[in-house]
């Protein structure tokens, strides 16, 4: 027992054979550091009681060192992996990421804004759901960053997304220069911003290559059930009701995929009689078979800026730039085109 | 302005015509109401002032009303289904949900343990992992729950799992009836009790219909690339070498699409040359072309036996019964058998 000598943190940290930041993610409670280096973190500390008890006090009520991820189905793989980047960024900088699914769910988002909020989080990363965000309900101050997610006007909210509109342009534009004339597309009928980018740029592609858009072509689907079945069945009537068309355009993998499936037992051949392309760039369109041509979301990219632009708001550094962020996406040439 | 009037929140929620539960909820500020709703139950409140907050105090002191899920891959879709279930049954009883994910990694798993701990959340769910808990890191007694994951003996942790030793019988039992004689499996490499048994059952049934068990026909995978790229590939090189199988046990579905696309591209015929079953039942079998046999995972069942004991857990009522609960898996056929 050495009393009330002075310590700082410094010390502590070179009494047992650690960094100062491990020292400090011990006495914050909140990080990466094993059972172990608790115990010797600790047993320095209560060597020298008093003095640094004070320190770890004025360390503890800086920051709570944990966010939250509101996601409307972390059963997409899209969402998850997005969320997994955001949740890598963060336990690296030392902090905690709570998870929560809303559903799609206006009450569930309120209530995990409300949540996350009286459990101190030092800040929410939103992605996509309704348009505006539940700032009512959030007490405190805290910084937000939404992704595919446009925060209606007058907030001063960050978002970042991936080129939505050139995504449907390149899409359109790949199966038009494939040679196809007659171009489905399988969109989804709510409304929000990313869908209506998309569609846009469907359009704009038609226009600028001299095809007319037929509203006929332009299939909305509901999203009652899942988007494999939505498309597949959708597709299946198509085919059987006569409706001729030599190209799809399949606004996530998942519709893609569905479309494929229809076509092969229906005895349409892909890509010879119908091309398709999809968009997200998930396993499902590398892994099926043939594999599906899409369009590549850069979901590290997407989660990367979005992590950064919060942990900088964290911290209290400036934002330069852009409080609106677009990310590229690519076309990946596969099988179905 | 009522000034002291005595008033319960009986009362209270009469005056602003919602149910008890409702205001319960408004004041713990921890579940399921509208904004207008909060507005009008304070506004109540309000000119109520003294005698409620006090209700409103103990009430807030009595449970967080937020419970943990630890997951080690939310990108998987058993687990990703799994915590959806658990989600939506914990929410409509008031609760919020933060989900972890660890990636399998055990420091990430102790950190996220801590952090729940210290945001004071009344339980957690932990699902699959390294098989003991780190109840070391935990200060207070809190209930907890396994899925998929068997306790080491001595703690005194609840458990459910599906039964997968009759699951990997089941499996190798319908490849067997369905005319196999030499069947492979594309097994986990790392030993978890889950792995274990899938393993066994498969052995098992073999011994059973007068086979041997031939380490050849033992495949283990090691986890490295995903589940679909290393059974695809394994798949192809055996073809390649001239390894003589007519039957595929995958232990996963993702295994068992790997399978299905390494035999396709060889021009191999499923299922007239080689028959395939996998293993949770998730889209990608139902939804690949042909579908996949397999031994379905009832991942609604295994959610809900979980949230439940959880929640008795929590509320103080006592478990009757055993603290370790098997749910059945059921065969579902399909093109590749």
């Amino acid at each position: 027992m050495k009393g009330n000598k002075k310590i700082s943190i410094k010390e502590i940290a070179e009494l047992s054979g650690v960094s100062v930041a491990t020292v400090s993610r011990v006495l914050n409670d909140n990080g990466r550091f094993s059972e172990e280096t608790r115990k010797r973190v600790m047993d320095i500390i209560k060597e020298h009681d008093y003095t640094v008890n004070m320190a770890a006090k004025s360390l503890r009520v800086s920051k709570s060192k944990t966010i939250g991820v509101v996601v409307p189905d972390i059963n997409n793989e899209f969402f998850s992996t997005v969320v997994l980047e955001i949740e890598k960024f963060f336990f690296e900088e030392g902090y905690s990421v709570f998870i929560c699914n809303t559903s799609q769910n206006d009450l569930k988002e309120e209530a995990y804004f409300r949540s996350l909020d009286s459990k101190l989080v030092d800040g929410i990363i939103c992605i996509s759901g309704r348009e505006d965000i539940p700032l009512g309900v959030i007490k405190r101050n805290i910084p937000i960053v939404c992704i595919d997610r446009k925060p209606k006007s007058g907030t001063n909210a960050i978002y970042v997304e991936s080129d939505h509109y050139l995504g449907g342009f390149m899409a359109t534009e790949e199966l038009i220069k494939k040679g196809c004339k007659r171009i489905l597309t399988l969109a989804k009928g709510k409304s929000l911003s990313v869908n209506k980018q998309r569609l846009q740029g469907y359009k704009d592609a038609l226009i600028k290559y001299g095809f007319s858009v037929d509203e006929n072509l332009i299939v909305k689907l509901n999203g009652n059930r899942s988007s494999f079945e939505e498309a597949r069945d959708i597709v299946s009537y198509l085919i059987k009701k006569g409706i001729e068309f030599d190209g799809i355009f399949a606004t996530n993998d998942w519709r893609a995929h569905g479309a494929l499936v229809a076509l092969q037992q229906n005895n349409v051949s892909v890509p010879e009689k119908v091309k398709i392309v999809g968009f997200d760039g998930i396993s499902v369109s590398e892994f099926c078979y043939p594999p599906i041509t899409t369009i590549y979301q850069d979901k590290k990219t997407i989660a990367l800026e979005a992590s950064e632009l919060l942990y900088k708001l964290i911290i209290g550094e400036e934002i330069k730039g852009s409080r609106h962020v677009v990310i590229p996406v690519s076309l990946v040439s596969r099988g179905t085109t």
